[in-house]
Formats: C-alpha cells, structure tokens, sequence
C-alpha cells in the first residue's frame, strides 16, 4: 500500500479509504490509484478486505425461475447484471431462490456474505420484498411492487409498450384488437408485466376507440392455438393481436395457417417484449415493442452500487426508472385488410 | 455450536468440522447437524467461516459472450449451475469476462475470494486454462480443450449429435446430406462444438455412404438464407440438412419458400444443439438433438465442488463426461421425396 500511495502520489489513508470504500474519493484519484493497483500488480484479499471495512463488495442476484421459463430476455438481465457489478468492482453471485422459498432466502441473507441484492421477477406484492426490508439489507429491483414506496427499482414500462403497440396498430387502419397475456396464474400471482400490459392495452384501445378483446394464455403452443380459436369466434372482425407471450404466438400463427389467413396481408401481429433474437426466429419476422433487458440488469446494479456507496449525511432518493420498449418493426404487421 | 452439538447428539468437533468443511463427515451426521442448525436458527457467518477455514465456499462460473449471442440454452447451463451450488451450500459468482481478457481474469483470480471455477465456451486451446492451472486454482470445464489431462469436465457429446442426426436422415432414405455449422470465426477460434459435430457428421456420412457437403455460416438469418442457395448450386440432390446454428436455420426456411420447397415433404431439416424452448418456436416444429444444458451445469458445478471437499491421500481421480444429446422428433424431418 505504501507503494501504491507513493505511485499515484496521494496519502496512505487515501489509498486505504479507496480499497475498503469507507470513504468517498475522487473519480479521478480513484483512477490514479486503480492504475497504480495494476502496474503494481497489487490485489487486495477480498475476504481480508471484507472484514476490515465491514463490505464485501459481494451483491447477490435472486433470480427465481419463472413460470413461462428462463429466455432470452432473462440471459440479458443476467448478463447486463454481471458485467455491471464487474465494473464497479464488486461480484454478482446468484441465488436461483424460488419465489415461495423465504426459509432459503432468510438463511441465505443471515450469512452476511452480501452487502446488497437485486430482486428479479418481482410481483406487485412481493413477500421477498418485505424480508429483505426487515433483514435491513439494501436491495433494488428490477420490476417493481404496486407500492414501491422509496425503493429503488428500474423496470420495463409495459403499460406504455401495450399503448405502443396499439397505437402502432390503429394507425395501420385496424378498429378490432385483440390481447393475449400471459398465463392465468401469471394474472393471479401479481406478475407485474401482465397486469401493467393489459391496463395499457385496454386504455389505450378505449381512447382510440377502437373494439378490443383481451384473453389470459398459458404460456406453450397449444394455448397460443386454442385461444385464438376462441377469441376469433367471439371477435368476429377482429384484424389485429397484440401477444405478450412469445409461446402462444406460434400458435397462433399456427391457427392462422389453418384457416388459410397470411400474416401480416391478412391478419396482424405485434409482440411485446420480445427480444430482437427471439423475434428474428418468427416467419415473418415480428414486430415487437422490444424490453432494454441488458440495460435493465446493469442499472439494477448500479443503483444498488450507488446507495452502498453514498456518504451523504441524509439517507439518497431513490432511483426510479421506466424504461420505454422500442419499436422493432418486422414483418407480421401490415395495413388492415380491406374487405 | 455447543447447542447444535447437543440437539444433533454429536461432539462439539464434529460440529465444528461440518461447518468449516475441513474433514470428511459422514452423510447421515451431516444431515443430522443441518437439521439441528436449522431447527435453532443458527447460520455461519460466511466471512468470518472462510477465514478459519481458508474456504470461502464461493465458486466462479466464468461465462464470456460467445459470438453467437446468449440463448436459451446458455441461461440454462448457467441455472443448473446455480441450483447446484446452492444445494451444495455454495455461492455462485458469475465473471463474464471476455476469452481474451487473461489481465482481468487473473486480477480477479488473484483477489483470494472463489475457491474454484466453472469454464465456459472452452475453446479447443484455451488461455484461461493455462491461466488457472499456472494460478494454482481448482477448476472444472463445461466443454473441454484438445488435450484435457486430469482436468474435470462435462461436455455435449456433439460429435455422437451429428452422426445421430445423419443416422435419423439416412433411416428416412436420404443420400444426399448438408451440414450448415457456425461462423467461420467460431471455427478457426477453434470452439469445440463446431469442430467436433463437423468431425463427427463427416464420419457418420462416409461409413453410410452417402453423398455430404458442408458450409461454416454466420450466426443470422440472412447468412442461412445465402449459405442454403450457394449450397443447393453446388450440390444437385440435396434432399436434407443438419445445422448447428438456430439463426441459420430461419434463413433456410426463408430460402426454400422462395424455390417453392415445403418441410419436410419437398427437403428434411434437423437442428444440433437447440434446446426444445427454441425448436418449438420454429415451424414446422424443428427436430433436434437436445443437449442436457441444465445438467451440463449442474454437473461442472458438482464435479468441482467434489474435487474442493476431496480428503484422501492420493489426488482424485478426473471426472470426465459426455452427455448425449436426445433426439427430439418434431416435424422438420420426413421421408426423402420421390421423383
């Protein structure tokens, strides 16, 4: 450490407050002492250094295996996640802890190995949430509650990704709509996306003015097939169909074939939240309202790095964040066929 | 500890040892300990147990971008892997560094905070595995180098794959076979699993005696579109593909629309390494040979974690193995046609 300090000329104490962080320095004494670290070749133990400044620099990532299955999407998160931590210089290790599981994540936090978490698949009432709050370990979400209070959280906006796709919709001349979520025990348990998506889809259809139809689908081929069958018989203009299950809409697309309808001439689809790799695999390519799902993963990190990291005397505002799906126009959507 | 010792009916020692995971400790004691833990509440603090016992019972996953992207079946080696470490009461830390990136990967080795790691993407040569075994630290391969030695791993059996997906197409009277593989790059990076199935379809090809092309393709759609064209000029009776690359095979598809051919009655595709998730979303549902992804990871992460608690005199021996990938019939395969 002497070396160091003498290296990128700064005091002792500096070089000691910069490796345990329990102080606040300069971004750009920082960097000196990084570059000093490196040509060193010096490393601190992370375990000696845990102990002396009471921080681990160890964030956990609870990522709960979700009903519809782990995708692409989830890989993003994941991965933005890892590489964010690495960047601040702290580790990401991962709690695959179910939902229901609280027993684990109970005993899991009492190890005291980590300084934070970031909860993924968070439901609007999530009793991980409460846990973590009473064991006093500073977490952020990737999602959010329906009460998310002063947490801090980053999340998809999906109420806006379902207005988006409706929009993008009626301006190709299309007045029947309709909706097919995720599955019912998705609607059921609180999955915030589900619930935010379809309040979306049906504001914005009663604002255009537009007939709309929504439908809960399990999350697999057979479902996505079936249900359309049905919506159709009871939406008998419908042109359009908004999916927010990558599953249903093969069957879907399916169902169409059996009927003899071509997408997007005869029959319109757009996603939501479907990643740009998934939607590339559908014949034709979709349109979807695609999630910033790395982005999301990396600041759930960061905001949590923020709030370990802040000295300031009163306790920092929460970071909030929506963050919008981008329109990714494919080839399933097209004007409304005219009759 | 002397409660846990009382309820559990053992000596204080015993205890002592289970924790620290410094001497063999039967099964049935093990549990008898956990039980009596959990049952008063009591958890180790995890900081201070991997300073007394120079175990910190944290393991690193070492999982770099491939070039191909991260899919489904990455996120599930990547589960596996947690799960394990988790019913092994270990911590799993994800280090997404990059293949090349040996000055990171030796700061974070250097740090004192796993105690073994998990290599992904390992390539046929693969610096990090000189770097690892140079830093003296425990690990074990998901996929394995050209000469693995006593080095533990668990690989797909890609090279069994191909000739499976030959066998499979030459039972359905096809004689005249393709093989779209990954980029190029993947190839001269010299990625095991490109090289291998391509060994491996080459073999099964020429004991069956049937006519066989191959074609190194980029990982996207339009590189599928263009390889499939350029292979069909050059080989005249072609009636059926294998392919190794999930985005390749969407451009195929889009290429035999446009001469006109369906699947499977007019040409036969069958896909090596997607998992089902994926190979449901194509249609025709595509047939597969599935890799074991989530065992795959659970296995790397076991195999190590044995290796850390390994107590006997002699090393142990290496753990090496290759799990085959299932044929999972869907209905992008048929008989060949008849002219």
């Amino acid at each position: 450490m002497i070396d160091v300090a003498r290296r990128a000329n700064v005091a002792l104490s500096t070089v000691s407050y910069a490796i345990n962080g329990t102080r606040a320095i300069s971004a750009p004494t920082r960097r000196r002492i990084q570059k000093a670290m490196e040509e060193l070749g010096y490393e601190p133990n992370a375990i000696a250094r845990g102990l002396v400044s009471k921080r681990t620099r160890i964030i956990a990532l609870l990522f709960p295996t979700p009903e519809r299955g782990m995708g692409v999407t989830e890989m993003e998160f994941v991965t933005g996640a890892a590489e964010a931590a690495l960047e601040r210089d702290h580790h990401l290790v991962l709690w695959p802890t179910e939902l229901r599981n609280l027993r684990q994540l109970d005993r899991l936090t009492g190890q005291g190995l980590v300084d934070g978490a970031v909860v993924m698949e968070v439901r609007l009432d999530d009793e991980r949430v409460d846990l973590l709050r009473q064991a006093g370990l500073p977490f952020s979400m990737i999602g959010r509650t329906s009460e998310p209070g002063s947490i801090n959280y980053a999340d998809i906006d999906f109420e806006q990704g379902a207005r988006d796709a409706v929009a993008h919709l009626t301006a190709l001349g299309h007045r029947s709509i309709g909706f097919l979520n995720h599955s019912p025990s998705a609607f059921t348990v609180g999955y915030g996306p589900t619930v935010r998506a379809a309040d979306g889809f049906r504001r914005a259809a009663m604002d255009a003015g537009v007939e709309h139809f929504e439908r809960l689908c399990g999350d697999n081929v057979a479902a996505g097939r079936a249900a359309f069958h049905e919506l159709r018989a009871m939406a008998l203009n419908l042109t359009a169909l908004v999916v927010m299950n990558d599953h249903a809409i093969v069957g879907v697309m399916d169902a169409l074939d059996e009927i003899g309808w071509r997408v997007p001439d005869d029959f319109s689809l757009v996603s939501i939240g479907s990643s740009t790799r998934v939607s590339e695999m559908m014949r034709p390519r979709l349109t979807t309202l695609e999630p910033q799902s790395s982005e999301l993963g990396r600041l759930g990190v960061h905001m949590l790095i923020d709030e370990l990291e802040f000295r300031g005397a009163e306790p920092p505002a929460p970071t909030q964040v929506l963050l919008p799906c981008r329109l990714v126009e494919g080839r399933s959507s097209g004007p409304v066929r005219q009759h």
